[in-house]
């Protein structure tokens, strides 16, 4: 079956139910999502904050906190909300953390932290998974937020990072496409030196379940009329499913391009750490949240 | 009147008529896109190239070169041809310059001599103009093809040339939104700090006849609800007419994308030049190919 946002939620609805943490949950938007994410019984809550506040809101919202389905645990500060939540993820009380109405600096340090934190060693990239009307694939851009001008070795790590998630919602080897200007190499642009050796690391086994090309201009990854314009032949050019980018100067530009400008549906999560996190901020639509939700918990089994 | 590339059409079929001087009209593509223009009556044509090729193909195309529109200059090198169409601008025989069948680098080397070109002194750069479906104003996007990674001074320069262009299609005091990944200055991100410093410049009168706002994140320059998100209130954000990008690497693929995601109509040109240069390429549409000559000839009467 062709693979979709709404094909990715039924795979979610018939597994079985997961755990979100929800880092601070004392807010009418997390509400709000959580009560859509229950209606379309997708998973489980785990809500952490000031418990009257969070009664208040979900009063005021028509969320039945006594349901099975949530529990609340009272934290008052930022700090110790954004602890609780990760320690339950830490010990695999829940598969997924959500941040709720939290700095993002906030519930990355506790995320980062040695001791009771989720990391794995990796480094922590933003992978965006994009449903574009005129095209008949999903498609995955990295790193649009996280990661500002990562190095070589980042930039494999941003792709595994990205593979992993891929292999999460069912495909087995993605293709990556190392997004640059030009197609050639072109000491001008070090960009394309990357994107060179990201391809020979795949092609030596250094970066590995994945098929990776570049330097590959957008329009040669995504279609296949204009590689062969170039007299570019690979298995990647034209059917790329991962887009890495050199910076987040290009993710951040083309991740706000495809939703202003390409009516573009999107999901996203960190991936790198222990668990699929979410970071979903105000400014995403409710439609989006869920579907970040919906793609944390499709990729978490390859956590 | 609302300006669309259509209208833009119009306003050239009011003008009189210009003409534009083609470095190597021996192909196909080329003909055809002059059979096109006069078709539309856009302007006339001072055709440089092997003139048996070039009767060859427009009897193939069935283009009538004895029209008084059209003049063919026969002349065989590469290298002559573009001397001699350089040269027919240089001495304003011709007021917009249109690559053909030739490389790149070989027009812009003689565009570039600097007895017989079309130096200024100014940088050149790249500006591109999208009609896009779902947006209710043209916009421009600058520099995604010519500057790799400006300097500051040549970011300036980038903007003023777009600015002279936007007031060669009528708005008199364009909108600049400088693109980066964040709204707020971040020395981990020296966009951010070029955008600060280009909007001080246009306060302290250094950059003219336009409005410049930075840093501002995509959504923020193009959508008055992102900005509004954020706490900004500009004159620009929301509303912005040129985008200019921190590097080829984010125009490039915002242009492709704009294209390919968004399904965008493009028009591009060379701005800084002593005249218009039109440097479409074989990967370009009839349409877009048709829309850039539009786009020079309606800008033209600014340089």
């Amino acid at each position: 079956m062709k693979k979709s946002l709404a094909s990715l939620k039924i795979d979610v609805q018939q597994e079985t139910k997961q755990m979100v943490a929800v880092a601070n949950a004392a807010d009418k938007e997390v509400l709000l999502a959580v009560k859509a994410a229950l209606k379309e019984e997708l998973c489980f809550f785990l809500l952490f904050g000031d418990e009257a506040q969070i009664t208040a809101i979900a009063q005021h919202i028509h969320l039945d906190l006594s349901t099975s389905e949530i529990i609340v645990r009272h934290e008052r500060t930022d700090e110790a909300i954004a602890h609780a939540a990760v320690l339950a993820v830490h010990h695999n009380e829940a598969q997924i953390l959500m941040k709720g109405n939290l700095s993002t600096n906030q519930i990355l340090k506790a995320v980062l932290d040695k001791e009771h934190g989720l990391r794995t060693g990796k480094v922590l990239s933003h992978v965006a998974l994009f449903e574009i009307p005129n095209q008949d694939r999903l498609l995955f851009l990295t790193d649009a937020a996280m990661n500002i001008a990562p190095s070589l070795q980042e930039k494999a790590e941003i792709i595994n990072n990205a593979v992993h998630v891929a292999h999460g919602i069912g495909i087995k080897q993605p293709k990556v496409a190392v997004i640059t200007p030009v197609e050639v190499i072109n000491q001008a642009m070090p960009s394309t030196i990357d994107a060179a050796a990201l391809t020979q690391m795949n092609n030596r086994g250094q970066i590995k379940d994945c098929l990776i090309d570049g330097p590959l201009a957008f329009d040669n990854a995504i279609s296949l009329e204009a590689a062969r314009h170039k007299g570019i032949h690979s298995d990647v050019s034209g059917s790329a499913d991962i887009l890495m980018v050199p910076s987040i100067e290009v993710g951040n530009a083309l991740y706000k391009s495809f939703i202003y400008f390409a009516s573009a549906a999107v999901a996203s999560i960190i991936s790198g750490a222990k668990a699929p996190i979410i970071l979903t901020s105000r400014a995403d639509s409710a439609e989006n949240k869920i579907h970040s939700l919906i793609f944390a918990l499709v990729s978490s089994k390859t956590f």
